[in-house]
């Protein structure tokens, strides 16, 4: 019995969709310990927004290393602090106006959407926060709370209180979804905070993804979430967008709000942020919001997380020019191009996205895994996410070379078009 | 204006404490941008156990990096992983017979106790989880719930259920404490759980650091905690420690309870496990209650942080002899007997603590909050802790060179007295 | 100063709109100290359905007095309990095939609602009710939570928890109510419950009163709560009408539903069943669901009310023949021939109801205060109802005479069409 | 089958203790359907304080009802609330110099306290509670999360939060009670609520029985209570007493209290008011805190019972002069005296009490049925209360003649000697 199979928690998921030891990995590829290569289409979940191991930034960060840069700080200031802090406000901020802080929080996705929590109540003074079926926003409680997964919630063992959840407002009908997502939920919406005897009150924040992506890549649509920012304006509730996944370029440009113009309250990052996979976690909030807080209300011992700050330095080069941005707009097409015969072909398939990230929905999560694994066979790594896990899930590394993208892409359309076949005859 | 000044959220708190930029950092100390260098009694708050940029971690990590190993893994496995692993079982499980499985959850120490918190409470199929007073167990509403500072709950924004605290079993009195700590306490708990009308159900676990090290340096009780473990066995509740902390050396073996003869259900372990203080967080389980998980339920982006796997395995090998365990020891008792003749002077001083982990409780709040701001002055790095910020708390690097240790304890005991003097000529 | 102003809480309320002290009463008349009479439309917010101290109730009671019977008797068993249980299976059980039970609680509507809560949640394991948008159900902490009126569940102090509020299915749209209700509604419903990532999970139970009286005489679309009956079903959850003030007859029948083919799980009554005015409640419930009580489990001091059972006993002979509920139906297209005039010379006003429970929305709180103060002013009492107190409510005792229903007619209908005028003038 | 084996819920209690139909009743005498005669020990649980049936309460009632006095009015002013109001104030409230105000909810011990801890919660922006072990406060929801017995609280369904609950300070210690009570337990409660590390903020109120009547006829020590009174001042805590079952001449003076030199808040009646046995609940609230209702934010249906105040003006009669509480101060030496001899013959005994509320502890639950089980064949109604229902109680009518008295006394003394004789026989 390896070590694995003798010690490692029974909770362990992904290293059953993958059952290889991964050894070596660069920019779009993993090598497992055999000499296997696979091309990954999931980026540690949408992490590696840069690739595996990008060569800019291991160089930045061994010289850090070497030359004896202060590695762990909390929230003391730290010269790597001060430049990713400079380069962010120049790089992001300041050409969109934006007059947000950058708050730093123990460096996970769902520590940014607590912090982001607690601030908007306190704001407020309100409690409950509106949050979507289908929206993702982490594990620990508060975050859970706002989490639609059933699976995830039930996990909890408490009642998870003071969120409630509505019909997100995607840009078309997804199957088999009746949950009435669409303009009207946003007069529902409106007549329900407005009526006094509606049996609820105005929330302290609406939070959600632009694109829920571990719920199933639905993209939201324009006229819908400038209605929900305008209500929420209505009625006193600060709007919160969860970029965590979507952001840093994954759907070509830095926020995946930059087309939709809204002007988010408070904007959760985290994820991509650190540049080279190494934890970090950030949220943007507006000054008027930010001023809520007393000194060290939302600690976090992991805050100041140097080579996050060094090497997210470098991936906002990225952003200092059109180039990747370019490539993520082209790269985006050729996915939809390479996928679109199979929802012709196909009736139960269906795809959404936007950039570089494209759900591929097969109408039912069997099917889904058994694609998982037959992709996993022929060495492309890719996962599924959506309600019963029905759709299959693009993110690639936002620098994928483009032969690691069309092979990726031959293999899914092939093994997809394979088992859909399989499903049809059977 | 600094994009400190004009970019950083107003919840920033250590750096108000410590008003400059720091640049550089070796083991116990680290140096400003402006070359000024000074002694590290703060660790990063408990992190850095093996120093700041502790040199075999450091090498170890850039040979990682140029090597192009996995850097990002989410819960794959990878070989950095598995050796992480093999190491731990063998030198720290395997020599205390512990059967306990590893979970790695997002690299927070909060995210560890949530986790612990969930199985709990899935494994007894109850709600509550008794925590205790000064206790400090994070900051997402979870672990929130557990902890006992108010200023810190008031953050919340929504009531805080489901945990209840009871006082905490402290070795001797603690000055000005009067919640009623001791043998006694236990007597009551095991009252309150079997009579069916005291109004309080069973736990699903008792939740508790051994040495309360944001509480004040509260030191538990040998026969206090070994009574609680056996109640907590009496009324089918776990028994949950959280060694955060005070783990990973820090009192002079690796776990915190080595010397207390109990046997946890569940540890949690973050900050020092990473090394080099890189994120890693990770729950030991005994296999009957980690059966309880289903596969992902309690996720995470970066639980894979394979930086962390091959600092922290660095830092095991300080474990694989006595020989840093009885410098912790060593030093433990050459602080002691540096401050002690302080407590014989001022009668407002109590001094507590074990190995590397010291408490100088000066009786009020402001003076603590002199007492750091002229060590900091004066090059010293300290900081204080418990109610009101009344205990200066030494946790120095485990790894800490003799001269600076000595140097250390001048500049605080001689800005102790001078403080405490005039605060009686006042 | 009077006692009442000495001595009498602030919450006092009715007794501001109606500035007066009552000595006497018969039927549909009350009759002030200073020998003034009223018309009571508003019948002691609908308890009093066979009138003020209907002459057949006093005289059983006066009788029962006299002969020495068990007034208070908790749940023990008394001769005038058997009578009471005996005459409402024979009289209203059976004829309908309802093999319901029938349970006493404390003596108001809103324990009825706690205990149906209760058994829900134990029957069902699930811990969410649905309740819906304008529902009214009680001012106790459970039943408070259904209860959708925001004046009243901020009084609450604490979160309102377990509770999930949608829209109610009117029969025909509200003017200015945009809350969506309908048929559609039902399906969204439905996809909420079958979409395991919608964030919400099924509930224990859908409580609803089929006419919302409180929340301004919504009357049920039939479609809509047969579908309704039908999801519970579909989603293991039970159905719980909610009949406390449109019951007993109110409608032209004894249950609100009796013409709606929906088979309640649990039915609550409470208000008129006494008979009197004297206090009782009592739910129905199926067997099925009833066996998951132990012994005792919701208690009340005041469950054995002999008077209420002896003049409950008396108002069920009503039942026994047609002859009220056929006045009733009469009654009602009475009222409505009476009203819909003022409809078609106002456009604000609206007219909802069925049976002697009928709605007059003038679109405006402040109006209906001035008719409803005008009114009294004329000798009749009458209250307002719904979103800001915008719909006068007409509930006059099913016993009422014709004359007194005339008059009380022309009053209501000349002083409406007065205030209308008067608004529509300024 | 009759028909409470067909129809009666599963929730039936006391009929299954006391299997007979009553039929007719009389001060402390209730006769069943087969003429069998029952000296009553229990008076309706504490609500027939001036006996079954008083013939100048229901002389009071025939009169009012023959008059046609209004029954049932909401919290209109009637003539008759007028008399009940004026001749509290005069006897009751004007004597003792206390300035309360009446609050009328609906007719039930637990709509008061639920309204009180609305009060509570309102008037100083608090959410938490404090009640005691062993209190009993109700069923609804919000009072049940101030209820202690966990066989109530299990049937809740959901969590009973917003109340904590510590030991209650008896003036004696109970019998197998390590629950830790007495003064140093008020010691506790100040330092944690004045220690801002506790985990546990001040609360709204603390909510208290001076005899905790179903937990098993616990006395408050007046030191504990007084030093309560004074803590609850020092933290901004209202004192709620629940008066509810001992209040109303119980104990020998109107109040429970009235020798306690304390101050309460709030004071929550019930029960015994309403003089007859029908429904009426009270709280006299001190102006300053009742000011903080808005008009109608608490209502219920049945808050003006007109039965009730005529005849709790009846009942108000037997304040005006010592006679009564002359007698139940007597008569509860006389039951001592009879009882206390059981004590010293069985160790297992042990009597509390307080007027006429007296606990006969046997030490078990089964016992205690047994004994209760063999009173009603002998002729004699008596219950049994505390944990696992330990203990027997005693709360006759006050009114209850002597022979009565002697005669109930002389059966539970026989059938307890010869149980508890039995037992150690066994």
């Amino acid at each position: 019995m390896s070590i694995f199979e003798q010690r490692e928690s029974a909770i362990k998921a992904y290293c059953r969709v993958y059952p290889t030891v991964f050894d070596k990995a660069d920019n779009a590829r993993q090598t497992d310990e055999n000499g296997k290569q696979y091309i990954d289409f999931f980026a540690g979940a949408g992490v590696l927004n840069f690739g595996h191991n990008n060569q800019r930034m291991t160089a930045a960060v061994v010289d850090y290393l070497q030359s004896g840069g202060v590695i762990h700080s909390l929230d003391m200031h730290t010269t790597a602090k001060r430049r990713y802090m400079e380069h962010f406000t120049e790089t992001i901020l300041k050409p969109r106006n934006m007059t947000h802080r950058l708050q730093f929080m123990g460096p996970t996705g769902t520590n940014s959407v607590e912090a982001a929590m607690k601030l908007a109540r306190r704001a407020t003074g309100r409690q409950d926060i509106v949050a979507f079926s289908h929206g993702f926003h982490g594990m620990t409680l508060g975050a859970l709370s706002a989490t639609a997964n059933q699976y995830f919630r039930n996990a909890a063992g408490v009642p998870l209180n003071h969120v409630k959840h509505f019909a997100f407002g995607c840009d078309k009908p997804c199957p088999g979804c009746e949950l009435g997502c669409g303009m009207n939920s946003i007069d529902q919406l409106r007549a329900i905070y407005t009526d006094s005897s509606s049996g609820i009150a105005p929330p302290a924040a609406f939070l959600l993804e632009t694109i829920q992506a571990e719920g199933g890549v639905k993209v939201a649509d324009k006229d819908w979430i400038q209605a929900l920012a305008q209500l929420a304006k209505e009625v006193g509730s600060l709007l919160i967008v969860d970029d965590i996944q979507v952001g840093m370029g994954r759907t070509g440009s830095f926020f995946s709000f930059d087309d939709l113009d809204i002007d988010p309250d408070i904007v959760c990052l985290a994820k991509g942020i650190g540049g080279l996979g190494t934890p970090m976690a950030m949220n943007l909030v507006k000054p008027e919001f930010d001023d809520h807080w007393s000194p060290g209300e939302h600690t976090g011992t992991f805050r100041g997380q140097n080579l996050s700050f060094v090497a997210g330095d470098v991936a906002l080069d990225y952003f200092d020019d059109d180039a990747l941005m370019n490539k993520v707009r082209q790269d985006g097409e050729t996915v939809l191009k390479k996928l679109q015969p199979l929802a012709e072909q196909h009736d139960a398939i269906n795809i959404t996205g936007k950039g570089m990230i494209v759900g591929l929905d097969v109408g039912d999560g069997d099917l889904a895994k058994k694609i998982v694994a037959q992709c996993f066979d022929q060495g492309l790594l890719i996962a599924s996410c959506g309600t019963g896990g029905r759709v299959v899930k693009l993110i690639p590394p936002l620098t994928i070379p483009d032969e690691d993208l069309q092979q990726g892409l031959d293999i899914l359309a092939k093994v997809t078009d394979s088992v859909m076949h399989m499903e049809a005859a059977a």
